[in-house]
């Protein structure tokens, strides 16, 4: 493809985007594809020997990619976390693209290296993070990441590091991860990654399934009577499962008695919402600021709340306080590597503050997108998203079948469906919170075990999973199966909110309806 | 933004892009600029509260980012290995930030997981890998990773993950990571990010910087008499430094007898090159069907001989002749992850290949570029960049001056300068072979030690690094400074290469008289 081939290709391009934007409320949210579905378009077992047409592969991706993928940026996406999508951040992605590099030093290309210095700043101070965690500090710093999976693998890799410089006799097999029974699946995974072991500290729904200090301290008593040696502990600020808050305040109490334990906060998806000072107390920020090791969030994702971030995938900022903990831990440097400036300390090679070596030029699409937007522009957004999140808890509050299983957080409701009866009271819109003390997992009602409850609610998952006009998923809370609603696509307005309350009823009707026609 | 807000800027992004690469070879291959420039141009410390019109951003990227990017697209960018770069892939790659979604797994987006089980089993065809590498056989497959040091990872964590299972009573600080001296930093770095012993296993000169059957015995024999354990090996089939390939019939013939040991076979640059069926014997292609348990090649990379792979970056394909490996280590699957189909094991779930959970949909870009170029253009590319790499070499051994340190490896030549005197013989073009003998680490001539040679080599090296109309980088092999050339752009022609060369000689008569003046 020469230059002027690939000017037309690329205006098509553009032109097919705005018309999948044009289209996209009027396309299924989930493909109607089984698998296998594109073996039946792509017969060829093997790469052609002839190229071909760019014009026939473009519209190849019409015809078969299309119809197959599932469409994130839907206003009726409400599973997982919406994933941002924004054409500022596709225009950045566009450019580093053709520029393409792997950045893994300073001379790899300069610009990317010093983006990424300032735009990551940036985002600290958007965030209300502390100086010590800006690169402008010298001492601390941010560096873009893929996702948060890679954020905390990054940071167990330098905690561990730093257990084992200041501990050489510790042997790895001593060594363990902490996490709740309510972290992200990063925890568990980083664990397997590194053969490490992994204790999920349980949390109560009592709690609003937060860890508290009490649960945090007998874990640490318990593994160190046993010769194990805790050496970090990744906390959430909003879970992925119900957005649960660990009680920073109070892990910041026991560290001061543990200070060999790194804190990483995981704030994958609620840590833009940081951008709203309302949002900060309930957030923790102050504590974060004073003591935590390293704070991550997802750009790309828009998660719950978010359809921001704002920026399209991958792009997950991680903070430290102390930069040298990732070089001391990340940093080899063979000869085909080094460069003038770097061996003279004057620039950062951000190779050594990530697992691999090569690299994308991330900044540049956040760049891009939090200028266009401004910080006023970024904080509207979440709180638009917020009240969407906000009706839709509403409805549920109202209703006297559907139930919230945990208080909403941010853009994230968790629910269930309960046979109306006259044991479970209805939860009034008014009210503050869920009944805690009647979902407790020993069985919501004297009339339903939990067992029968989340089968329930499984029927009522699965029927909610076949629509192909909304997308929910689901999740277990302490045995309790849940729904959950997450809210945040940029295109997402009040109708979407209120369209998704109506399936949701509808398919409540009727996994009821036959709910009871077993019961009869 | 809105939709016609991103035609338009959309449209300019092309054109742009179009502006850019007819600009490309009139601009210098390496940015003129110094550590810190971009602050001096983006002086504002945190982002402005209001957003800013677009047209103001997209400017700000060809004002002030355009002139810091290094160019590795330049025809005349000789450093590293060339990164590649296609209309094509970026064509992919925005497409594919159009519909941006994590992929994480088959529901995630269908079409995703999909054309990437498709698409990469028809580039272990196209390199001529074993059936048992496909997806299609059930047991083996393949997996986009970003960059090589990720697949390293992904392999490292799956051998450890098996030895331990056949060896419960193994402990990590006994297991240990083979490589050579000459292995890519990956494999250090694999070390200190899973905190496991790294061997590196001296090789020769005059084995050509390959490894031998018999220094890997030997290490296997005193790790295992000091009680340590080595579980996998990292080869390489062309490494980064000098285009060396390891000796694997003979690593095979070992492997027998240590059936334990994984084998990886790391080809990052040099195993698209295996498109061409005339590479196959010197890479030993039959030999690592037969037994290898990995391999792994960079689309994106270019590397060395390859503006091909084609594929702009990141782009890392990974094959394993056992998935049920990298399940076995990598799988953990949280409630709110798990799908109908992924349950019944109907279909991939890529996030348990790989270290993290969301992914990019990579695979399309790829397909846009294998499709466009087919084999036999795929194949046309990579001949074209090994002729003009011996048209370089050939310069090379002409020279009463300059000197090939190793022999040419695809697209890789590796020289050093050597002041013209009596007791070095020029080796001429005719001959197929560097003197081996002349250059071992004891010093190459009577006249000059290797310290001596050493130091006339990094004042050339800093005239050439000086230098914004060419890119080459430096590398030690044993102990001597050399000068590395990998040619690969895409745009790269043989007047290109012959102005590269004319460069050389120019730096060379200038670091000559340096050099001679010091001795006067």
């Amino acid at each position: 493809m020469d230059i002027e081939q690939f000017r037309k290709a690329g205006y098509q391009a553009i032109d097919r985007i705005c018309d999948y934007y044009y289209s996209l409320q009027n396309r299924p949210v989930v493909p109607q594809v089984e698998p296998g579905y594109l073996r039946k378009h792509i017969t060829a077992t093997s790469l052609p020997e002839e190229g071909e047409d760019f014009q026939i592969i473009a519209d190849d991706y019409q015809k078969f990619i299309l119809p197959g993928l599932t469409h994130w940026q839907h206003p009726s996406f409400f599973a997982y976390f919406p994933t941002a999508c924004t054409f500022e951040g596709m225009l950045g992605d566009l450019y580093a693209s053709s520029a393409t590099n792997p950045g893994f030093n300073w001379l790899a290309s300069p610009a990317c290296t010093e983006l990424e210095t300032i735009v990551i700043d940036w985002a600290a101070d958007l965030l209300g993070l502390a100086s010590e965690f800006k690169n402008d500090s010298g001492i601390g710093g941010g560096v873009f990441q893929t996702t948060a999976s890679d954020s905390v693998l990054v940071v167990v890799a330098a905690a561990r590091s730093l257990y084992l410089s200041r501990h050489p006799q510790a042997k790895i097999e001593e060594l363990v991860i902490y996490t709740t029974t309510q972290t992200h699946s990063v925890g568990a995974k980083a664990g397997i990654v590194y053969g490490i072991k992994v204790r999920a500290i349980p949390v109560n729904m009592e709690d609003g399934l937060a860890l508290r200090a009490s649960a945090l301290r007998k874990a640490i008593e318990e593994d160190e009577a046993a010769g194990l040696r805790p050496f970090i502990l990744i906390a959430s600020v909003g879970t992925t499962s119900s957005g649960a808050i660990d009680c920073i305040p109070e892990i910041r109490e026991v560290v001061k008695d543990h200070p060999d334990l790194w804190v990483h906060i995981d704030a994958a998806w609620a840590g833009v919402a940081l951008a709203c000072p309302e949002t900060r107390e309930t957030m923790f920020l102050d504590d974060i600021n004073a003591f935590a090791n390293s704070f991550c969030t997802n750009f790309h994702k828009c998660y719950v709340v978010f359809q921001w971030g704002l920026v399209n995938f991958d792009c997950s900022a991680l903070w430290v306080r102390n930069r040298r903990h990732l070089t001391d831990a990340l940093d080899i440097t063979p000869a085909y590597l080094r460069t003038k400036h770097g061996d003279e300390g004057k620039v950062i090679d951000y190779r050594n503050w990530h697992l691999g070596l090569g690299r994308r030029f991330r900044s540049l699409k956040v760049w891009f997108v939090l200028r266009s937007y401004g910080a006023e522009g970024f904080r509207k957004y979440i709180r638009e998203c917020i009240t969407h999140n906000n009706t839709f808890a509403s409805l549920i509050r109202a209703s006297n079948r559907l139930q919230l299983v945990t208080e909403p957080s941010f853009a994230l409701t968790v629910f269930r469906l309960v046979p109306p009866s006259r044991s479970v009271p209805a939860v009034s819109p008014a009210d503050s919170g869920v009944d805690l003390s009647a979902i407790s997992s020993s069985g919501i009602t004297s009339e339903y075990d939990l067992e029968a409850l989340n089968d329930l609610n499984k029927d009522y998952m699965s029927r909610l999973a076949a629509r192909s006009d909304i997308m929910l998923t689901q999740t277990t809370l302490n045995g309790i199966y849940c729904i959950r609603f997450a809210v945040g696509a940029a295109r997402t307005k009040d109708e979407h909110v209120r369209r998704a309350w109506e399936v949701v009823e509808e398919e409540a009707e009727k996994a009821l309806e036959a709910w009871n026609a077993t019961k009869a």
